[in-house]
């Protein structure tokens, strides 16, 4: 029988808990109960808060970048304490835990995913005691990635693989009028704006351009490839569309942010 | 003759230094100079700057969260480079280390506590040189967490034990009137209303619930069982009252934030 | 031969990439494909964007206290993707990695330095592939700094050395009419103004003040040393001279921030 996954000791964290109070510290340390020797790495605690499309976009589009074997542990959870699954999916070498609300929509279309809503009674079985109501990333989540990266507990044992899960709350990109329509999907900290148009998208277009915030904005290789203060859109590190501004905020110049229509068009 | 205290080579960090800078990172280089193998934790670096009342209320709902063994290390330090003294407090397998203002005052009540000041002479022997005016964080705090956590330094040797500490700056809830008078502790990144009240005031009531803010609120058990928007009141994860809306910031709407009152009365 | 640097294991990362967004994760995740053990400390990530001159200003005054064998990475780049150089720079037993853009000019000032600038055809060699135009963090600089922390790759062998490299972006302090001009390098997280005025320059004067936004401050040993609220000066942790307000934002007070003028005169 092959393993479904086989743990390297990492574990990454993405929240929307940012860096005030104790919160994901304290996940690290119940995740240190269960499997001491955890390399334990932040992916971001400032995902927006409430919206899993976010962090399940910037999960998708960095996890190979981890050892194979990696536990990826998400919990932007605005369900907490109510009927909602916890979700594991495993798929290329990693394994990924977090609510059941879209957040891992994205993965698992990525990925050759085998996905498992973690049973209630396999819960009780984990000694996950004392389980709060407005906490699962401690309660929950961490001691089931402690386990899962000490490979103190097969992933076939949380459940059965299922085909019922929640999709994702963005729509993917949409082409029509000849012109293909997308979103924002956050700034970043230099007030690039990336998008969720994957780079394949462009090869519809022969001069592909960008229209976005009342601006037409042409295709650069690099942000140095026009002068300091213009605007530019480029296929960026994570291979999604974005649009930039020379070491300046193309946020702040257009005057949009998360979710604003973005338009790849042919250039006349 | 038993040990005081048997490290597990965890230690955990609270400051209000917040992210800017270099100087929660060189604390760590300090610890790794000493202590090689130190698993160091970030519980958080946002608290109140020079309020150590939040720092130590934080800890004081977490530390159990962590490995018997943790040292954990706080430094909010208004009184830095004068004649304030420095903690030690060990108990209930934890170790804490802090500066003498009150802000392990909350700790000190949780647990079978021993508070050692750290003598000046032995600060001398633990080969602290050229220390600083303004970051004993670095030159006194993170060298001590090191040299304990590697189990370097037996706590006995340094100081004695004391009954003289300064108490908390923030008072206790306070029962008058037939209502129990709390306060905000903090806002979370949620906008929920953290306060100072424990949960087991509230079996002084029948029916309880809140008033602050010019408003009174009911409690739930946890943020979904309100529509979005909703206000509630709620125990929430570390054992205290906290008020919260639904997806959205508590402390928004309500127009308060940290030492704002907080009342616990009978539903009429 | 004497080894040009004998790794440590630990690696500390300086960006301007703020806490948003998967950018700094990421880099860490290549790293631990590289050097399973490596031990990753976070030095700063909320350099101010695009200046380099900040971010190498906190690695030359913070790198001391790391453990000798250190690998110090720091990715502050505007020009990323465009012709600039990757500087590798070793000196009193530490290595120092980041874009050549005057970034570490001050690092290289402060030790006995061998600047090596690493060949294009080394890139290839390290087998780097995929590098993107946008994120060189993650596509270069991390997997040379986790071969440089596993011992894994000769710093010889990455390229000859050069005293060509580009100088720092602020001028160092200047004396003239009798008056030392410096400027405002930033302010921390209490409203501290670090000044980039080393310790020794005060030898200069008998009995020196500060002249900044339109005060006149006296030197004081620490914040204690005048009552809350009150303005001084001091000699900061980093050795360099700090405009201070007890307990409360002399940046805010002053109306002053980074690159604002910093003059020391004799006290009348």
């Amino acid at each position: 029988m092959t393993t479904l996954f086989e743990p390297c000791g990492v574990i990454t964290i993405t929240t929307d808990f940012g860096h005030r109070g104790p919160f994901v510290g304290t996940m690290k340390g119940v995740i240190l109960n269960r499997f001491a020797d955890a390399k334990i790495i932040d992916l971001t605690h400032e995902a927006y808060v409430h919206w899993p499309a976010e962090a399940g976009f910037w999960l998708e589009r960095s996890f190979r970048y981890f050892p194979r074997g990696t536990v990826h542990l998400a919990v932007v959870d605005p369900g907490v304490g109510t009927e909602r699954s916890v979700l594991l999916v495993i798929g290329d070498g990693h394994a990924f835990l977090a609510p059941d609300n879209g957040l891992l929509a994205g993965v698992i279309d990525a990925i050759d995913a085998t996905v498992i809503k973690i049973a209630d009674d396999r819960l009780a079985a984990l000694s996950l005691d004392r389980i709060s109501a407005t906490f699962h990333g401690r309660d929950i989540f961490a001691p089931i990635a402690g386990a899962l990266a000490a490979g103190a507990v097969d992933p076939r044992t949380l459940g059965k693989p299922t085909l019922d899960y929640i999709p994702s709350l963005i729509e993917p990109p949409d082409m029509h009028g000849g012109e293909l329509h997308g979103i924002v999907i956050t700034p970043d900290n230099f007030g690039n704006l990336i998008t969720n148009i994957d780079a394949s998208e462009l090869e519809r277009f022969s001069r592909p351009r960008v229209r976005a915030g009342g601006h037409e904005i042409a295709f650069r290789r690099t942000y140095g490839d026009v002068a300091p203060g213009g605007l530019l859109a480029l296929v960026n590190s994570l291979g999604v569309v974005e649009i930039s501004r020379a070491e300046q905020s193309a946020a702040e110049l257009l005057g949009i942010g998360r979710g604003a229509p973005v338009i790849i068009a042919e250039t006349p």
